[in-house]
């Protein structure tokens, strides 16, 4: 296999732990309201209604919005069908759609970026958008050369656009870019568009008691066990 | 003066030296080949072409296309105005076209960058591509954040939308972001569209006999000689 002139990553689940990180700002602002709602819970909620809100865009049926206002919609419904929405302001609720800026990178990534980035080009290829994977940059330390995705695509994965107009953003064929993710989904879309495609579990990401993902479940041409290994894997 | 939440920055010029990096390139191909053109005046000629050909999609009368492919259009029409045409393949064409990736930055630009990212976000807005400024990042050592400017906005600067795109991308408002240029005239268009402007002059932008854009020709919010001292502002 010919090295690849680019890694492009997933980053919630993949980078980054969003279940943790979330459920961390929300179990902050639930305790300064003296409210008792498990905060884990409430990060499974919030994360429960990402894939139908994309979906409404993915389909055609509404335009692109940038997934931090999909974000701000599916926290006001949670609030909303958990009985908390009448505890928040609008600027409140706002505050806490930023929980998704302060999530913390898996212990390899951060110095598995630095290392990779020293023989390619890395960016996220993430359904986030360009503000959001800015912050949580700053917040994980992680040292991306750019940003493409769902917003340079203008559609969010696995839609074929976010995969190949991520490739043509970095001006390169989809042949040289390699997707790496925790996601067996993504990795299957980021192959029927022509890219290399390398898989890393995250066995913990929705908690204990994951049931998938836990494995491949193709050939993939790359399985690590974290994001330091893949440098090893250039000839 | 409240302290910018990001700072963008011109690229060519600013940030890093495009004459000498140009001619540089095409030193060590004319030598190549046996030609005896001057690389400096080839590199001013090829820059010559730039406004023109970025004006046509500005006015909206060609729709928008990146800058590396203005670069190699205009990369035929000075070889042909040179005489040269006939020494260059397109495929050696394509290659001199990637001495635009071949940039060095000034001796206080990869410094500065990496001192001010510590304490805002820190991206290019230039009419350059992403898969440019990817690759002139990298060779220059250029720590951004972010890639905003003008493939975000689909337009060039100075055109309104580069600014406010590039704004909007980021998840702030025009008057929280910074424009950090060389030229008074991108600054004037940044002024014009909300943003804070900082001037840094380049004397040798264009080489010793440079006329323009030795001062600033506004009380731009800040005038520094070094991006080192860019956060030395900050409250």
């Amino acid at each position: 296999m010919e090295n690849p002139k680019a890694y492009i990553f997933d980053v919630f689940g993949t980078v980054v732990d969003w279940r943790n990180g979330v459920a961390k700002v929300c179990a902050e602002t639930f305790a300064q309201k003296g409210l008792s709602f498990d905060p884990h819970e409430f990060a499974d909620l919030w994360r429960g209604e990402y894939q139908p809100a994309m979906e409404r865009i993915r389909s055609g049926s509404r335009g692109y919005v940038p997934l931090d206002l999909l974000h701000y919609e599916n926290l006001e419904r949670i609030l909303e069908n958990t009985g908390l929405a009448s505890q928040f302001t609008a600027s409140e609720k706002s505050e806490l759609n930023r929980a998704w800026e302060q999530l913390p990178g898996w212990p390899d990534s951060s110095p598995g970026l630095y290392t990779l980035k020293q023989q390619a080009i890395i960016a996220p290829c993430s359904n986030g958008s360009i503000a959001l994977m800015t912050r949580i940059a700053k917040f994980a330390d992680l040292p991306w050369d750019c940003i493409v995705g769902a917003e340079i695509a203008q559609n969010y994965k696995p839609h074929p656009d976010a995969y190949l107009k991520s490739a043509h953003a970095l001006g390169l064929s989809p042949g040289e870019v390699m997707m790496v993710a925790a996601h067996n989904e993504d990795l299957h879309a980021a192959r029927e568009n022509g890219l290399k495609t390398a898989f890393i579990p995250r066995k913990t990401e929705y908690g204990t008691g994951q049931t998938k993902d836990l494995e491949p479940n193709d050939d993939w041409d790359l399985v690590v066990g974290s994001l330091l290994q893949i440098s090893r894997y250039r000839k």
